[in-house]
């Protein structure tokens, strides 16, 4: 990013240089904020309704209430867009408890101005070099807190597991729990078994609400393909047919490598490839 | 805290209302920064050397370089005291792994400037009503991340089980995982058993080595008490003689209800009482 990226703070548009919140922001000293990841194509948002409501979703988990309403988010994404002159890459939101004046762990008793933040990062999102090459990718131990489902900036589990798989030449992590792969650091894990059946972790605490989980899932059944939501462990996705990941900035991305192992012929799917085609498709379609 | 406490950020010391840091601070983004308390009597700073101890092994666990040498982070924290002209409080650090222009989970490739920041917080620590009084505590599941044993600001579990304890009527919390008290969401548990025996958690990955748990156990052996590192649970904490929690600022302090069932007499304990007494004197001597 530029040090002259526009970037929104509490109602001000300022440069990337000058965009500073106070030391007493609770995200800062506490991880008490939520966040939340549109990709941008075509200069518009990318399925930014599921985006917003997981977002609500989040903040309504942690007791706090929206900034702005859905509608003028929006509008502040768009002027993001428009004011870094965006057409492709992400949109980047961030609400928190504030900033009292005061370090106590429970809520602030007395009403505190929320703090809400949005950037924009120009990034190759269609023709990102891992979609075509595939990825590869480390199992890491699950170490995350209980409350996954929660899209809060309590991330210095993932920050670590991300750091961990780069030590290792990996483009993600795929966090291993109690035998099983919950999701990736940054993304949903997927799986094509040798019999053609598309296979993801069910919703749950122990994982995101992946919004492009759900879109994926819902086109590859629109597709007349099978898919099922089950746990599945590290040698079950090595021995599979093939192995992708989903997020929001990624879409889908084929996982080629996995501990090392090749997976299906080393190379990106069919599966894979024709999801993620699927999903540009209507992702180009729908963005507003 | 008042707007215009002193307060220092990357250098500079600031006004708090004027204490800033960058949206791109990777502690704000991602709890990804790690942090100390130290307590200030009668200008001084206790137990100092545990606590910096901490601290860099904190750091190291998160592979960063101190921001600065042990000496010169010791020098800020006493300007910090003396500009604040602090007599009794504490004094907070955070190190950051810095503020790069650009979002992404693993460490940064290129060299960054960590971010530290450092503010002090006038309270009365030694008439504390709590320990004169004693605090009630609430059992809450131990949500937090695998590996509690290093001090990071990632402590979005920490705040919801202090909300949840404080709705209660509580001034702690309990964390409870698998039947067992870990420690408290900022303290460390301690009960005296009705034979005498003061028992607290063994150190592992599942609790913050408290810089005030070890001197107190230390104390207590230096008084001929018996103490004993076992886990225990919210049952045997309510049958207990005593119960006690530790931390920086609030030293020991009595807990004399849990879920609402007095523990002894309902009155704070004579083991805990002389523990106080032990660690004031004790602190009082060798605060620095």
């Amino acid at each position: 990013m530029e040090q002259n990226a526009i970037c929104y703070v509490n109602g001000a548009f300022v440069r990337a240089a000058q965009a500073k919140i106070s030391i007493f922001d609770r995200a800062f000293l506490f991880a008490d904020g939520v966040y939340e990841v549109a990709a941008v194509l075509d200069g518009k948002l990318v399925d930014v309704d599921a985006h917003l409501a997981r977002y609500e979703r989040s903040l309504a988990a942690l007791q706090m209430q929206p900034a702005l309403t859905r509608a003028a988010l929006v509008a502040v994404m768009r002027e993001i867009v428009a004011r870094n002159a965006l057409d492709e890459g992400l949109v980047y939101i961030q609400q928190t408890r504030g900033a009292p004046l005061e370090r106590d762990f429970p809520f602030p008793a007395d009403a505190v101005q929320p703090t809400l933040v949005l950037f924009a990062h120009k990034k190759p999102v269609i023709g990102a070099v891992a979609a075509a090459k595939g990825v590869a990718v480390k199992s890491v131990a699950d170490r995350r807190w209980a409350r996954r489902d929660i899209k809060s900036v309590s991330l210095l589990a993932q920050v670590l597991a991300k750091q961990e798989a780069r030590a290792a030449g990996c483009a993600e992590a795929f966090l291993v729990e109690d035998g099983f792969v919950t999701e990736g650091a940054a993304s949903t894990a997927f799986i094509v078994t040798r019999t053609g059946q598309i296979v993801t972790r069910a919703l749950s605490h122990a994982i995101l609400p992946g919004c492009t989980r759900i879109a994926v899932m819902r086109l590859a059944e629109e597709a007349g393909l099978s898919v099922v939501e089950r746990a599945f462990s590290i040698e079950e996705a090595q021995g599979a047919a093939e192995c992708f990941i989903t997020s929001a900035t990624t879409f889908v991305t084929p996982v080629v490598m996995l501990d090392g192992r090749p997976i299906g012929s080393g190379a990106p799917g069919p599966v894979a490839q024709r999801l993620r085609a699927l999903y540009i498709e209507t992702a180009r379609q729908t963005a507003q």
